[in-house]
């Protein structure tokens, strides 16, 4: 059975700067779709900020599996609410996918409870990624390391809480790390990390970088069997029950 | 030099449920804060809820080197932006001491990501508390295990990330479990949960959870020296950040 | 592709105790081995310490993706060659699945570091299992707690390295606790502990005792893509080399 | 009361090679020795391969607090038993702090359970060391990151498991990274792996480097309290019970 994936962006397509469009015709939100396109494993639509509620209604989000998510510069104008709904899914099951510049969205803080902030710069650096965990499921087809030959660096220190499994570290020619591969259980979600992706660099295009997106699609399905193990065991929602 | 503690409580000792006052004539707070008191290595004062920015001004909690918490009825009552507070000194480096039912506090969800809920029952059961690290300094003294008469059942699961360390198990009468003791890293800040304290029990007169409780603040005291060493990096808040 | 699994006793049928053929008339061996038997995703063979070679040379664990090992009272009659061959195989991919009293053999003590003590009696205690981590792919389909009507007691401090993901605890009318269903990731290799298992007492009967240990040797399963990922950058033995 | 920490290495000052006494006069041995040399928070003794029992009788090993150890050339020369002694001394609460080259020593690989190997080459890289738990008590005090002018490249994937925690990674101007500091709890011992130390190289001399060393030997300190909690529970010795 195909496991749902919406690929979230804070743009669409048609919103994307010309310096996106020029490396991502369809702009990251494409690229990364493109990722789950056209084949029997997954169905994937996509969803972005200037929809009605954010693109993340109850509905998309009862039917999704994992959700990728995207975003850089409009990471306060996503609205608190929405950010508690996904949460609540996220802890009944769906899975997470955060890939890049997502580290300082509200929902990757509201999941970890720390800033996740980090140290950056962009000077198309060379990274290399080092596999830490090469048996797990995520990295199954990766080889001990490749390299993106330009990145945006992103810097140890990350603010988040340690990983219940580090897959993968990140080597920079400007001469820093990075953890790039994170595992994170919460409730009944995974949540999986992913550091590349500068929306103007095209490491979207790297086998590799696809490989590990789709391999955690994977891991961090929701299992549907959980709901009738489970049942109606879950509280209401967090701060908002008042 | 001593560490500075502050002892919080939805409740002052005035404002107790007489049948509170009947096991702890001070109050919840007044007997956890008895057992910093008179003391050399701490030094020790009280907040709670009824009190002006719910007793946690910016100015006590820059003058907190653990803050110990226990709440039962009024998390919903603890305002937002006080909460948000809490999290930035834990994040730069404040120790937080979780008691018994903070377990669904705002700022226990908060700073896990999750419900931090769990199944329950009042019914007396007789509670054994397991070691699992011995050598951890939070267990220093304390026996491979020991008894308390009479607990509110806390049981599994326990709905919080797995612990950074994991230092207790315990066991009831009614058949249940319960991850009784987790420490958390979040920020530079450190976290310790621990499950005994129910209002109406004497818990808290048990030495040897009066030992685990000192102990924890000496593990989780902030370390002054962090700031001469990380500076002013830090991000601004977080949500609140619009 | 079936996963080839390996079960591995200290007894054949043949050689167990008449106690033991009461409870499991093709004894404890034969029991595991019919949870593998008839289905698509497994082929199953069994080994045992009084063939050549404790039955584990190595073509037979080159030929193994999981070796499911049950040992109680012969232990120290394992050569340490042998261990040493099923370390070298863990460390490049096997998995082991450790049940009940393996937990002191010499591959699991190998494995972990420490001597994997515990404390027991055998009192035939009910003991319920509860769950911790539903959505790990080792208990899926498993409830959230479930019963053993008769176990031997296996208590705390079980002197094992803090297991990379804790799935169960078990808790014994005796008055104890246990971590009874740990993963551990060694090398390349995935190792599943699980508590449940004593000879002459039912709980190989159970279905969800079944259950957890066949979605463990799925989770465990070494993975043959690795082979061409890592080739041959695999040192020498360990102590061994001289 | 002062730290009894023992400093053992497979050469004494008089064995060093020219080539280490040319940057260490007193040999690696002397050079890690005198870090604890002259303060009131240690009491410090050398020993060595080439002294009866390796340098490591049961005498002193019951009167150390702390074992750290630095080998390179001659790790299968220590002898069996002496490496399961040692592990005993730790497994019953005596800390260990692991330098450099030792990863691949008899006494690391025993306590892991996996090969410990790496990746490497000599050529007098410089190293980045980067902070990821700057409030962990072995980094109090040390900068978010540090800088050793040349350094043997030590290079993942390190088969360690993964650590209790990772409070360091190193960067190399080769284009590698490696988990520099990492903390291991076994039995109710503590271990702490540190990269740094090539024999002809100056890290030792490194103000940081030697700050990492000595708050370690605190964190990892055997706390004789335990042995009046914990009795006689101990097992006898591992492969060698007989």
């Amino acid at each position: 059975m195909a496991i749902h994936v919406t690929v979230w962006n804070e743009d669409s397509a048609q919103e994307s700067a010309q310096s996106v469009l020029a490396v991502y015709p369809k702009g990251v939100l494409g690229a990364v779709a493109g990722m789950f396109e056209n084949r029997e494993d997954f169905f994937v639509r996509t969803a972005y900020l200037s929809q009605p509620e954010a693109g993340l209604s109850e509905e998309i989000l009862e039917d999704t599996d994992v959700l990728v998510w995207w975003g850089h510069c409009k990471h306060r104008l996503v609205p608190d609410e929405i950010v508690t709904r996904v949460q609540q899914h996220i802890l009944r099951g769906m899975g997470l996918i955060m890939l890049h510049s997502g580290h300082e969205s509200k929902i990757m803080q509201r999941m970890m409870g720390t800033q996740c902030s980090l140290r950056w710069h962009e000077n198309q650096d060379k990274e290399r990624i080092f596999v830490l965990e090469p048996a797990h499921p995520i990295m199954r087809g990766v080889p001990a390391w490749f390299e993106l030959e330009a990145e945006e660096m992103y810097g140890e220190r990350f603010d988040i809480p340690a990983p219940d499994a580090l897959l993968a570290i990140g080597w920079y020619e400007s001469g820093d790390v990075f953890r790039s591969a994170c595992c994170f259980n919460r409730g009944y979600g995974k949540i999986f990390y992913f550091q590349p992706g500068h929306e103007t660099l095209r490491s979207y295009y790297n086998p590799y970088v696809q490989l590990i997106i789709r391999n955690a699609a994977h891991w961090a399905a929701r299992d549907r069997a959980l709901d009738r193990v489970l049942g109606s065991e879950f509280a209401p929602p967090l701060e908002e029950k008042k």
